[in-house]
């Protein structure tokens, strides 16, 4: 038995070899000096202090956001990297900032109410004092009960959303289980008719919705108010923003409690009044968005046109600090070019980290920068022929626990000879799975190997993705470290392969559906 | 060995029976009709949505506990009950009220903050503006260097709060492990050297503070701003309010990240500016404290002179509206004594319940009504020798586990038995040892049998208890209405016992070190 098996991990070995050795060997040498920078003289905290406490929100065309790309830029610069830039995508069209958020609840007693304008609409432009209104409507046909009852009025209207005390952890980690799970392709067992009827839910809900907003400014009603998702025990979630073409109304998102104690009030017929007292600001000039980009050059002649990039999206939502979202990988982003730049090791590819912008309204930045570079009227150009691979994060401020293949069958060997030096990090699991919902996906809407990777949710879902709370304490320092660690051996290994990372095939066979 | 075990038993049983048994007889008619009413017919949640959503904050001399007073005497009125009285018990000598509360970070970016005026501190009586200062003090020494540097600014300090990431779940309830470790008799193991320490500590502690807060007042600053306990996510703890006599100044209690966030930043040399406008308005007419008496008088003429009370504080603090403290208390005591109304059980003895004032102050209300009722000159009159027991609920919402003896063993074979019938709502632990902080202990000071339950803790500590955040959500439904059946039982069987209650011996060799 002994032998047959020696004799199948001789067979397998050589097999292996000759189909990419190289491109599977870790550089112990880079390895050792990246993890001594990255472990023992770590600067993610001090990065990601100055984007959240320091610099503040960072809303897509807000002042915070400015302050943002310089100073990051700046502080690329002074690390010695090289083509330092922030570099328009394009006109993203809105610029906003609050000046004043004040709500309280007057009757039937004082309490502050907390709260912040949604983002891109008006203040209320001095204080107001206004009785509050619920409109209880499941139809479009149960507004025609509310005309003419609505003038200087504060809106409330129904809602599913319940701060329920929560008996399980705000935080966690992924149990091992949990990760091995992750690793079995998901195949959907839907029939489409589920799925239809949610789409037809939503659409008369989004219906009702704008129906009832056209409604409420017809009426001239004074302030519509919101409440989003769970949260809870003082955390609010802020939802999308106003559409400026709509010409919106002041309107805040709450706390859920706030708010269903108003709901809660005026169903069992008390009344209820607010005072308000919000400003915010829209800007006029310069509505461009832009990424912050850098670079450390490539040191091989044949190899420096090549190009790995790392990025994270540097904007984020208004009521926190974007602590987890994303401050957390731009942080992370940046940590791990300055340990590669810092600590010498060779890179043969450019390596070029991108800071991106309109991340929250669509990926804008990153899609917007993949068609200037790699594309010229939708086919793609010789930089997309040069490009080997970029990794993102933008899961919160967990750990990472692997990596998504995102259906590249090819890399998983890679991948998986990679990650063997993060096992002892907690950091092993690669799952064929695809992942969402940010900026990788628009190199892989073109083609290009895009990657997120597996972090532990932390309490990313029940208390910071968008929410008021969203701050630096949040931030798990002794993760992040490890994170900046990883990734910057990633992209070390990925700058010094001997060829660049493989593609899926047949991409451009679906990219008009796909981008 | 089975004929010995049924001698033994038969001793056991004659033995017990002849010492009280019945006593310990559960009238199970009378039971079925308690659980009839109290969890088919429930008004727990009811009465708990007045007394926050509908009533609010009830801080000992504001409007919202004056509010509280007279409708839970109507409602105790609409029910039925006897002797219904809204009873002052002494001057408490504070009548306040937020009449605005609003405060903001202005630089380095504007966000407003999570925050309340603090107890009976005035407000800024306009909107301000003021930078931001961190005084750095370990000692009264330090205070030094911050002389003529304060006038008109906003005042921090340092604190060692810090709103940690969650890895353990706000609300728990008791496993059975950790009952059966409730039932053993705690005996200290200190030796005294270290609660010495602790309270040289909080003596040095107290002293730099208040030698802080002299030099505040002299300098002229404009505003101070405090964090207390854990919280976190937008939960914030409220501290003991200031004190009258020392003439306070604007003063603030804020969400722990928000205070840390301007902590980080004037450490690290950025300036912060903050706005804030703050109104507080202090009663000037009826500063005294009131309890809220009512009845349902005993039937049995031998025994109707003797009482059974139930009770629970009705005030509570003002940043929430008081839901698990205590609201849940009162409604559940409210609740309790309307089913014993309303099931029309019989009831022997007299049952009377208290809904006290002043509880978070000191046990005011409690205290000042023992004395009045069954002390004269310090020593006890004829209602004390007819008083039978009392039974409190203050430990939030969490559903009744069992009951604390209060260190007294002649009644552990009562509560045993009668805690049978509750086993299959989980409520069966019967411990010896003491339990503090509420009104109980104004009954068991002057050798009154005074009980509180053993409840599942939820989230009174993590989340509710003294927060922003005890509101109206936080309360569980099952629990209060479990809790309601489990206290009207006890109450009724008190009443119906053979005898009364039994005490603790020679309590009045130490009354006076014990009042």
């Amino acid at each position: 038995m002994r032998t047959v098996k020696v004799f199948f991990v001789c067979l397998l070995l050589c097999t292996y070899s000759a189909f990419g050795f190289q491109n599977t060997q870790i550089d112990y040498n880079a390895l050792y000096k990246i993890k001594d920078e990255g472990l023992n003289n770590s600067q993610v905290m001090d990065i990601a202090w100055n984007l959240t406490d320091r610099i503040g929100p960072r809303l897509t065309g807000s002042e915070g956001l400015k302050r943002a790309y310089d100073w990051t830029a700046a502080q690329m610069k002074e690390w010695g990297l090289s083509n330092v830039k922030i570099e328009p995508w394009g006109e993203f069209g809105e610029g906003w900032d609050v000046r004043k958020s004040y709500l309280a609840m007057t009757v039937p007693y004082y309490q502050a109410l907390i709260g912040i304008p949604k983002a891109w609409t008006p203040g209320t432009n001095g204080p107001i004092s206004a009785e509050a209104i619920y409109v209880d409507v499941s139809s479009e046909a149960d507004l025609a009960q509310y005309k003419g009852k609505l003038k200087g009025k504060v809106v409330l209207m129904p809602t599913n959303i319940e701060a329920k005390t929560t008996f399980e952890a705000d935080a966690t980690r992924w149990t091992e289980e949990q990760l091995q799970d992750m690793t079995t392709e998901r195949v959907s067992n839907a029939d489409g008719s589920f799925s239809q009827r949610r789409i037809s839910d939503f659409r008369r809900a989004a219906n009702l919705r704008n129906a009832a907003y056209q409604m409420f400014k017809d009426e001239g009603v004074a302030m519509v108010l919101n409440t989003h998702r769970g949260g809870g025990q003082g955390t609010f979630f802020t939802s999308n923003g106003a559409r400026r073409e709509e010409n919106p109304l002041p309107e805040m998102e709450i706390a859920p409690e706030h708010y269903n104690r108003m709901v809660r009030l005026l169903v069992k017929g008390e009344p209820v009044r607010i005072e308000a007292d919000t400003k915010t600001e829209f800007h006029t000039k310069d509505l461009q968005g832009y990424n912050v980009i850098a670079e450390i050059p490539g040191s091989d002649p044949k190899l420096k046109d090549e190009v790995v990039m790392l990025g994270a999206h540097l904007d984020s939502w208004f009521a926190g600090t974007g602590a987890t979202d994303n401050a957390a990988g731009s942080a992370t982003m940046m940590e791990a070019i300055r340990i590669l730049k810092e600590s010498g090791v060779p890179l043969k590819r450019t390596v070029r980290i991108a800071l991106w912008s309109g991340e929250e309204q669509g990926l804008y930045g990153s899609r917007n920068y993949v068609q200037k570079e790699f594309m010229n009227n939708g086919m793609p150009n010789k930089k997309h022929e040069q490009f080997s691979a970029y990794y993102n994060m933008d899961n919160g401020t967990g750990a990472i626990r692997g990596i998504y293949l995102q259906g590249n069958e090819a890399i998983r060997t890679i991948f998986t000879e990679w990650f063997k030096v993060f096992e002892d990090m907690g950091a092993s699991t690669v799952t064929i799975r695809n992942t969402g919902g940010t900026d990788h996906q628009a190199f892989d809407g073109i083609g290009l190997p895009g990657f997120q990777f597996i972090q532990d949710p932390i309490d990313y879902g029940t208390r910071t993705h968008h929410t008021n709370m969203d701050l630096y304490e949040r931030l798990q320092a002794a993760d992040l470290r490890k994170n900046a660690v990883i990734i910057a051996t990633m992209v070390m290994q990925t700058a010094n392969m001997d060829q660049k990372m493989p593609r899926k095939p047949k991409v451009f066979d679906n990219l008009n559906r796909s981008r």
